[in-house]
């Protein structure tokens, strides 16, 4: 028996970052643990100031990535107990587009005395939403001639999360900021270039958020120059034209990076990855028909297939933008388990929390229980999961929620089953559009937070789309997708892998239960599934646009 | 200074039947007593038995009818210490179509022994809804060539309450009580002809709850020949084809009632009356473009004519049927406080009861007070509300609620403002059904419970409909209705009036405060009432019949 290798993930999330380690040889993790961002997001003022936030604004700031290195790296190499020398590869999973401005060296503008009480020094966060009229103002120049293709691969919109309207709204609003960030660059990739002392790019971020692909690159600087003049040279003044591929090695630990993880320096670390799409070969998928579902907040639905087509209203398409050799989908939907949990928190009455605390359970327990006890259409509820928008395939953050049915016998289960059967609804639809551009899709598999607090919801899942649901094994899933990498940084003959698919047949599994469809109930949602369909059209695609005025009116009541 | 006279007024409800005393001169209230019905609403067995009662039954006893002038009305008497022989009439107001079965001598067929064993025996109550097979059928014979006019004057529908449908039921279900009823009569008709011994049958109830009219009476044999060959006859045979006008002197009390009662024997009885269409000369209404809204559970909406006009999906018009010379006509809306009650019950988070119970307000008022603090426009929802079906102008109690709008930042309160304002809406769009007609609004008169626990609610029904809102003084107005009524009957020799024209301007007048719409709001709310009556006609009126289809696969669901 030959002496075991491991490899570590660092899976850096919104409020903490979390370092696993776990065995090349068949993935199990040995150990773990997780360091609190102490500045956590950033929403109100600078810290250590006055400086108040926009509405909208999120920062962080990137001294608190070091220390997921300083502090979670030692700790799960404690607790492991492994030699260092046997950890041969190092992976980063990242929150994605999270941006930061820095010196030619990578030293953030946020840490120079002189930039420090400048907002737009910190690292604007995935969530960062200030810059959404630049994100309009781009899609409108994108969709006029000449630039259309580019949209085609993003559903035809460009999202405010991405990088070039976060890198605009600098510009804008603190061209003294733009003017002295020599590089602006993913988190992700800056917490790598920290390791190693190599600045990479990544493939999947760059794909996915920065308007790249591998057939045409960058968009053209007439692009950027109809955009703003000033941004004509972005790309070469403060960006990387040479992309990296997933799993390719970045670099080896640096001394100093060695001494601040405990790992032996010249360990082998992957170029950075997005926590959504580093997940899917951890998920055992590495060929097309199988659909990645991480579920939590929201949803992110990953698919990769055999060749490049064009999906209306998908998030993205990056060719190896998932896996190499592959073209890489991206679709989601914006309000799943914030949905149920603004439902528990806001529409359920006294009643229910008081059976909950004597039974003992939560409230989303007993709702559950409730729910559960209902066939399909029995409650008569129908509603559209658009309480956050439409993500895929409208991307119109403009869309708001819609429910109908409601009688004066309407009890809260029945509405919040309804909300749970919107949200599958929104995945089989999403589902169809693909399978309707020669995508098919045979088999979900589901991870995130969702699948083990909401066994209603998975079924329901099952039921509405007629597909089987299966589980990974794994719970840290982006830690271990991030290990992977790692491991096929260091390659085969290190003790790893030559490629990710090898590593996924090694290293991940799932779980012997799993959920398949009730064919009655497939039969009632496939009814139920009509009228939604014929819904999301009528208020989704222009027939009646009445959310986007209300939404309008909104807006001038609370500024006029 | 003349010697004081006085009248009485009784009103039966659905739970209660309360006796007024009022000064003639004034309208004045100088005393009240109440008696609740011993058995209330049946709904469960009939009484004494264990004989259970199929879902959407309601019967009462008629005993409790009578309990009502031998308990309630001396204990007014004794508490106004007004002489007897100083109250010179006395009128009915009750809920319609209330429903029994008599001998030819009046005897309620359940007051037998024979009989009492059979639900079809009991009185059937205005909300028994088992008979809408009944009412259906009657809708689709009606539509059909030859009767069609009779459809016009009832917004095309027949609704399970009225006359026909449930004495159809009686028929089909138990042909024996039919065969045993010497008479079917109105509640209202049957107690007056207790207390006068005078068989009687009042405009109102005939015409807007029987089909009949003024210029064509009851409907022709051949129509209930279409029916049913067994119903040919049932007006010659169980009913009066003589109708009394409202405000006649149906009989003098009897010695029997008067030693039930404490009044006079010879005391003038007027003939009797429906609770809401008695109402509206008690709020101040004798002339067109004034119109009164009944506010409770429910709204009922009356209105006088110069001319008959046919007005699509109101409830109904009857000459005379509210005021003497002028077409009557009533509209509504059927899930109005009922809706509230419902949100606060199912909908309001526990977070909200306490604040409630600290700051010592009931929850409502809780709500009242947050909902107030917002502008029009400013939550982005929208409600049609339809909770319990649409009664006008659709007349059609399939469709169910719906809202739009939500996000996840949206609370209780700006839901319990939509449903507010769609209730507003919906009385907007009565109004302007009735001035397409010709028949124009120019003032609302609000009465019944509301008014005086939602000021809120009040001053959105001023903003949407851009009408001042005027109350009436008198908050026992049904009763008040009923003794002005007493006062024609009894006739200005005898030191009453001569017409209820008379009886409204000495009797009746209204609150100095009221609500004015504000013009701001109005301009808001014009926008958004056009958002509504856009849904309104996409879910109502069969561009998307998707309400329907859900409560059929409900039913469907329940039952399979």
């Amino acid at each position: 028996m030959s002496h075991s290798k491991y490899a570590i993930g660092i899976d850096f999330g919104t409020l903490s970052g979390r370092a696993v380690i776990v065995d090349i040889a068949d993935g199990r993790e040995v150990a773990a643990a997780v360091h609190e961002y102490s500045h956590g997001v950033i929403d109100q003022t600078l810290p250590g100031t006055q400086i108040p936030l926009e509405p909208d604004w999120a920062l962080q700031d990137p001294n608190d990535y070091l220390q997921v290195f300083k502090q979670a790296i030692p700790a799960a190499l404690a607790a492991s107990r492994v030699d260092p020398a046997d950890i041969i590869g190092l992976g980063i999973d990242f929150t994605a587009c999270t941006l930061l401005p820095t010196r030619s060296d990578g030293t953030p503008l946020c840490a120079l005395p002189q930039w420090r009480c400048n907002p737009h020094a910190w690292v604007k966060l995935w969530k960062h939403h200030a810059a959404q009229a630049k994100a309009n103002h781009m899609t409108a120049i994108a969709s006029q001639a000449g630039f259309a293709d580019l949209l085609a691969r993003y559903g035809g919109k460009i999202s405010s999360e991405w990088f070039f309207p976060k890198a605009w709204q600098i510009l804008d609003e603190a061209p003294e900021v733009y003017a002295a960030a020599d590089r602006l660059i993913e988190a992700a990739d800056w917490v790598v270039w920290q390791l190693t002392g190599v600045e990479t790019r990544n493939a999947c971020a760059a794909g996915y958020k920065a308007l790249w692909s591998q057939e045409q690159g960058f968009p053209p600087k007439d692009f950027f120059e109809a955009l703003d003049p000033r941004l004509v040279n972005i790309v070469d003044d403060k960006m990387l034209r040479v992309i990296s591929p997933l799993g390719a090695r970045a670099g080896g630990l640096t001394p100093q990076a060695a001494a601040w993880t405990g790992l032996k320096a010249g360990t082998a670390v992957a170029v950075g990855n997005v926590d959504a799409h580093v997940s899917v070969p951890a998920a055992t998928v590495t060929a097309p028909g199988r659909m990645v579902m991480i579920m939590g907040t929201s949803i992110c639905h990953m698919l990769v297939g055999e060749r490049q087509e064009s999906v209306p209203g998908i998030c993205g398409v990056v060719q190896d933008g998932i896996l190499p050799g592959m073209p890489g989908y991206e679709a989601g939907q914006s309000c799943v388990g914030d949905h149920f949990q603004w439902f528990t928190e806001t529409c359920v009455p006294q009643a229910y929390e008081t059976e909950a605390r004597q039974k003992d359970v939560s409230l989303h327990a007993l709702l559950e229980t409730k729910a559960a006890a209902l066939r399909p259409g029995e409650s008569g509820l129908l509603a559209l999961d658009w309480w956050n928008g439409n993500r895929s395939v409208l991307v119109d953050v403009d869309l708001t929620g819609m429910i109908l049915g409601m009688t004066l016998l309407t009890r809260p289960e029945e509405i919040y089953r309804a909300l749970i059967e919107a949200t599958a609804y929104g995945t089989r639809l999403i589902i169809e559009t693909f399978q309707q551009h020669n995508l098919p899709v045979r088999e979900l598999i589901a991870t995130g937070g969702l699948p083990d607090r909401n066994k209603l919801l998975m079924q329901i899942f099952a039921d509405v789309t007629g597909l089987p649901i299966n589980i990974p094994a794994a719970t840290q899933i982006g830690a271990l997708g991030s290990a992977m990498h790692g491991a096929v940084a260091a390659g085969a003959a290190a003790g790893g892998y030559d490629s990710i698919t090898q590593a996924s047949a090694h290293m991940t599994r799932l779980r012997p239960e799993h959920y398949q469809p009730n064919p009655q109930h497939k039969a009632i949602y496939d009814r139920l599934y009509a009228e939604y369909a014929a819904l999301h059209d009528y208020f989704g695609r222009g027939q009646n646009d009445v959310m986007k005025r209300l939404k309008d009116l909104k807006a001038e009541m609370r500024t006029g």
